[in-house]
């Protein structure tokens, strides 16, 4: 059986910010060259999410807006009393910290349109990605 | 270790549908015989969603008119100005792409009410799923 | 290749109630010494759901009102014909069913604040979790 972990440091630039980790990746498995298998992405954190959408630049501003507006900042949260951070916890279980993708005859298999997107919800700041190959 | 990557046509018939696509998962992995291992199903768009949830028929229109209310198609997004579809890519990232069950001693398992549902948005089309095993 | 799957039965004590399962979860794998691979995460049931965040008291509580608000339950729904718990399927739809996480050397790989969190949406009852192993 086949098997890697790699760590990603992802920069974020902004409080709020969506941005486009596919190449990032792409690059961390490609050295492993691995065949067949399943790729988990898990990030280790609890105040940013992940999901798999177009990167279309218009959208991803849509996607950062849909998450504020489900989940507001200003709103009373109790975990404010002692942090100021409840929205992006919030928004984080929301979207989700982790994806499953398979890799078949050596290809990430994405669709199209997908590519793999990082919702920053309390930044800037370095965030760091685990990547997991489980295959042959 | 065992390895096997299907993809499945799913026909949806609306703008807006709820489907059981179960079944379909189920075939596609049978003529494998898989033992033990980890299943992936990856909708390879970014404006359709999967969920687990009871088929039940009142259900499945209610999880439809609730990603309808939480994104609603005629809001003003930014996306739609090169596009009509912005809603669906967001309810895709709301509801999720993927999902990961487990293959248990030959038996995909899922609980007494779990059942593998599509949502589309942005149809009617035709979606493909990737179904990918990985165990012995 | 190796491979192991555990079921954990959960006590809830609330209608709505989020507990933190993480030791649940290293206990039940603990016996396997697994090294490295994937570990995935699924709950057998349709009314409640599974994320990842940190296990602070007041933030598990926002984490409860965030659901009710997003989707309430005295709404008119139409599964509310035939049973009484439409949002709790929604809720549990919106969280989702299941989480993927990396073993490592050994460890199973969380963040510094993650922790494995159920949300029960139509307790109390007892819960059951599969947790399956694919690696080495």
């Amino acid at each position: 059986m086949g098997f890697f972990a790699e760590e990603i440091s992802i920069s974020t630039n902004a409080k709020v910010d969506v941005i486009d980790i596919t190449d990032m990746v792409l690059n961390a498995i490609k050295k492993h060259s691995p065949k067949n298998g399943l790729l988990a992405l898990n990030l280790k954190h609890t105040t940013c999410g992940i999901t798999i959408n177009e990167a279309e630049s218009r959208l991803m501003r849509d996607i950062k807006e849909t998450l504020l507006n489900l989940i507001p900042e200003n709103k009373s949260y109790y975990h404010n009393s002692i942090d100021t951070n409840a929205h992006a916890h919030l928004r984080s279980s929301l979207l989700g910290d982790s994806k499953i993708l398979p890799i078949i005859n050596g290809k990430l298999s994405l669709g199209t349109w997908q590519r793999i997107l990082l919702l920053e919800s309390d930044g800037p700041r370095i965030r760091h990605l685990t990547v997991t190959f489980v295959g042959e």
